[in-house]
């Protein structure tokens, strides 16, 4: 059978060098993966309690596909008092996870419309634009500008079809923080030019050193042009579950009620137990999480400092984005070759739509021991290469 | 903001009329729900136990996006014991339930393609088939011949632009089950007209009488065409969990893969670890819901006879699909009124995009004495209706 997508390039751009790295640690032994973006920690106790007392209540069947009610409540109400934004329970969709990237995309682009992104940057956007019949735009970012997303290169990009502006902060997979005095420059943009903002804020509970996280929809003027979307995986260690949400406001998020019920019905029903709970049960695990993170990344960099290998800072999430071009191997040669030498699998950042070739994404998303072992390997395989 | 869904029209049909019911029924006192395709039942005991134990075992993090490898080698053999179906466990993809509809037609259907739909319908199919620029053709059945999906309405219906051809046997609001030997006629109609075909079959397990239920991809020449769709949802009184999946040819499946990603990285975990407890554990809670089913059926027939009410053979699904025509009130207001009157909801076809407005469905999905009940209700009401 023909297959629609044939016109989605974007997949073939991420998707062949995921599978030649996978393919190929499958065959060594004792590989360290500081690749996908999971957690190595387990969803905290109280959760798992919730969701297995939730599944022998029968909370099995079907609910509003907008999710249930106490859990947009209890996201109404955590958007208010972590976020300052201020959206009723009627303004949340719960969704599988980052279903609502589609479930957004479906919604909002006509054939033809552009939507800017953040480069480079989880793919799973260019692939829902492109299978809505959009085009995404990258907006550039560099090193030395710390991969935040820039203003006037935002400006660059804008056409007469520009319909949607996607902001990731903290981004994947670059950790950088787009620091809030560019966010009100971003948000002065998208009224300027009638764009409607995705806020992506995923990872707005792993932040560091100084860097300080907005959320563009409390900006004047904002609240009725921005989607912002978060949820429980990475900040929860909740992946598997599948569950986040958006909040937009009332009449689009109403609008958004049906297609989400297309999509997929309702979140799982025990998973949306599980994430009550994450809202409404003791915070203690999350800061835990974080504190180890926070090591984590203290060691990560100091190695990669020791290797001679620049990075833009990592105000957040849990990667550090690495800069490979003076062992005069390309990103994705790199990997491969950290693969096949020192059996630690990082991502070249082709796979997040940077055509560069000069970066690798690492995830400290391993125990501290296994992430200082993965250090050595890379300082080993290294001097090897500059040798 | 615009909104790419003001061309989808199929929504408004079946949602305005929904939303109208379920806010009627929000006001009524002791209403017997005999609407939403949700079974009274819950997950059978041993289902629920292997989720808890999953999760307690750390089940819960990200999975392949095409479903736990015991799983899809747990469906291939399910399709095969059960249905004579020779895929491989490759070729199988788990997804979010229905999502399955949603993830084919992203992959079929370019603008203009036509899809060619029983009627009336699950409407998920016209959403989905709409929100990927196609245009959802509805095929006529009608009570004379039982709503089964009759090979010459479906060549009536060809045109160069169809694409997709959509089987669900059994049928969802009717309960029709597409005979066999016309199942053959269809399969000889899509080599005919080069045409694929989707074959829903999360109905298969409740089909009643002497009926009979053929999987059209073990016929010759269709397995190549012929997606097949399955999930746990209804025979496993599994609604909330959110968990189906697809099976299709190998090159087809590995395509969907990443687009499958895309929709929402993966299956709740939870949900793929209850999955396979269904498939692999014992199967007698499943007979014994047939059982009930059976007898409320049969209780459901003999109260709509005594009615004077007509109606389709239900062969099979948990639905009867009522013409109502004869109390002289159309189908949308015999529910408002029979909802008001008699405390009992059903659903009129046109929410099942059968302009006719003749007929209702009801689905047995009450423990009988409130099926008793609410039939009761209704023959007081419909006598009323008649003096």
């Amino acid at each position: 059978p023909s297959f629609a997508a044939a016109s989605w390039a974007s997949f073939a751009e991420e998707v062949g060098f995921r599978t030649r790295l996978l393919e190929m640690a499958a065959g060594l032994d004792d590989v360290i993966a500081m690749g996908r973006g999971d957690p190595d920690f387990h969803t905290p106790a109280h959760i798992v309690a919730a969701a297995q007392k939730a599944i022998a209540n029968n909370e099995h069947h079907y609910t509003h596909s907008a999710g249930i009610a106490p859990l947009r409540a209890a996201i109404a109400r955590k958007l208010e008092r972590e976020n300052g934004l201020d959206y009723t329970a009627e303004e949340i969709i719960v969704t599988a996870g980052a279903q609502a990237v589609m479930l957004c995309m479906l919604a909002l682009i006509d054939d033809g419309d552009e939507v800017l992104l953040p480069t480079p940057r989880f793919m799973t956007y260019d692939h829902a634009v492109e299978m809505c019949g959009g085009v995404p735009v990258a907006v550039p970012s560099s090193e030395a500008t710390d991969f935040a997303m820039i203003p006037a290169e935002i400006e660059k990009c804008i056409t007469p079809r520009t319909k949607v502006l996607v902001l990731v902060t903290p981004g994947n997979p670059t950790g950088a923080v787009t620091p809030p005095a560019m966010i009100r420059e971003i948000a002065e943009i998208a009224q300027r030019h009638d764009l409607i903002v995705i806020s992506d804020e995923i990872y707005e509970k792993l932040i560091w050193d100084d860097q300080e996280h907005l959320s563009i929809a409390t900006l004047p003027g904002m609240r009725d042009r921005t989607i912002t979307l978060n949820g429980f995986s990475k900040s929860y260690a909740m992946t598997g579950w599948r569950v986040g949400y958006l909040a937009a406001p009332l009449a689009f998020a109403r609008m958004l009620i049906d297609p989400r019920h297309t999509l997929s019905i309702n979140t799982a029903t025990p998973s949306q137990f599980a994430a009550l709970a994450a809202l409404d049960g003791p915070q203690d695990a999350v800061a835990e999480m974080v504190e180890q993170y926070r090591e984590r990344r203290r060691a990560t960099m100091a190695a990669l400092d020791e290797m001679g290998l620049s990075y833009g800072f990592p105000g957040g999430a849990f990667y550090i984005y690495v800069n490979v071009s003076s062992t005069g191997m390309d990103g994705e040669s790199f990997c491969l070759h950290m693969l096949k030498e020192g059996r630690v699998m990082v991502q070249p950042g082709t796979m997040f739509g940077d055509k560069s070739n000069e970066f690798i994404r690492i995830g400290y998303l391993q125990p501290l021991p296994r992430i200082l072992e993965a250090m050595e390997r890379m300082k080993a395989v290294i001097a090897r290469i500059r040798a």
